[in-house]
């Protein structure tokens, strides 16, 4: 099973990739840090008379990298009870690749992909974390993916998260089978 | 009392905007169309050792036209189950606000403000739309903010809004007494 | 369409059958009230032995009745963020009429039934009755049956239903098409 | 710190239980059964001229039992996406409680303990029994109670939660401090 990891915190070695690393050691696998590339936000032209027009940045790439994997791990801090900006511009653009010529079969390959995602808030996450567990799951049942599971973690300040035993070793064994 | 309404939508005069107009028309109050605003993504360096870097775009100035008004109607278009990536932005760089010393009252200033939510999706959006209801309703918390309603639409197509009667009856009455 | 109401309500002419009449005219269809029937809590004996012990009461009844209509209108108060009690029990033996040979088609009965909910509560249920929506929707889902709507309305002491005009106008149009 | 389990469960020995063992020993603290004793579901009297009519079972008997202790313990399988029947009941009639002269402080005696849940279900319970977990917490926040923490485990058949153990390796530590 290839495993990549969508890393949607702003800020390096932070308490999110801590516990993330835990899930998927940094050696292993793909780790793609969306901080570290251009994506613009989508302009919904779905219903535009030309349809979407061509972006200049790497969110292709990105996706293209992404769909060789077979198991996707989501990995975002908790802004305001929600993914990060930097995972929702990546997400958001979906609705763009799905209409991509490149990408004709997108729906068809996030199928049955394995997805996990884990989530780290500072303001009590592991109850006013749960509506982005839910919109994930969402999204995992409108392409049809396996929504495998989920760790929340509770952290605000830089390496707090060490003091979330429970997260910890949950996410230890998150993707064990 | 002064409402301003903070359109989250990327598409002029789409579903959401009518349905927005509704409960605020387009001559009534101040309206905020985040696309027309160059807003950048929060990089979250609460904990850095010197802070936020200032940011070079428009936040500060839609901020500060946002707190001159008492009522606050937030509209975004659902896009994969939660607000429109430019309405995340915008609100992802409060954390960024919190700290700026040209906004020493941010917090006290939103408290007891009005806020209402409209939202509009395609894909069973009064079930699917429900987290996003849950989270600005923890925002609105945060900031002691009191959340006094919301309406979910229901369209996919340009000018499908005009089919749900039931969100268009309750938007007409969403901001009255 | 036939329609039958399940009223869920302990209390004769209370605040969420008020709100239901406007819905469903106390005239029109089936009105079922639970408080004035006989029914047992569930004992789980799915993996019993011998399965479900015969129990004396008036759940097959009612289930035999609300099987003959096309549209389920589901009106409960909300006690503690949920549906009453009665409702509850009525709903949890539903496991033991999946396994009752006098209903070998209940699963294919229900589906695609349409079902509607009317739920009243005091403590912000507009919000706090968002979980009790979900919990609907997800049973539903298991029967297939077609949740159409709801209506949430705010009350507490006799009669204050009446103030909650949005609740009122909703209801009122509910199970149009 | 004293802790009372208080168990939902309808079915002896039922997965449910076997994972709640799993954080409080059946021989540590206090378990209460709901399933061994007669509780009537509540008639809303709250605003009938007398109030409520006094109820000849044993619920008093068992809030007296819980009140004596610094952390509760809630154990339920899940029915239909929420408690049991059981519970339900039982969690109805604080609502009596509340205007009982026999429990004058019942909610101040409340304030402060701390809370847990342990819920059961077979149905993708860790998405499906999310509207359960935010559910016990508003009784939490009504209550002033401290949710502390729950684990949600998965089986339908009989025995079947040990096979998921990354529930019981959760439950093993949740009342840890």
């Amino acid at each position: 099973m290839k495993v990549v990891t969508i890393h949607g915190s702003t800020r390096e070695n932070g308490n999110t990739e801590y516990l993330t690393y835990k899930a998927v050691p940094k050696d292993k696998g793909t780790h793609l840090y969306l901080r570290n590339h251009f994506i613009q936000p989508i302009v919904d032209e779905r219903h535009a008379k030309d349809g979407f027009k061509p972006v200049k940045d790497e969110h292709k790439d990105l996706i293209q990298k992404m769909l060789e994997h077979d198991v996707i791990v989501f990995s975002t801090p908790i802004y305001w009870y929600s993914m990060s900006g930097p995972m929702k511009i990546f997400i958001d653009r979906w609705s763009q690749i799905l209409r991509d010529p490149e990408f004709p079969n997108f729906r068809e390959e996030l199928k049955n992909k394995k997805v996990y995602l884990i989530a780290v808030g500072g303001d009590k996450p592991t109850i006013k974390g749960l509506p982005l567990i839910e919109q994930f799951n969402y999204i995992c049942q409108f392409y049809d993916m396996s929504f495998e599971g989920y760790v929340i973690g509770r952290a605000s300040k830089p390496g707090q998260i060490i003091n979330d035993e429970r997260a910890l070793k949950a996410a230890s064994s998150l993707l064990e089978p």
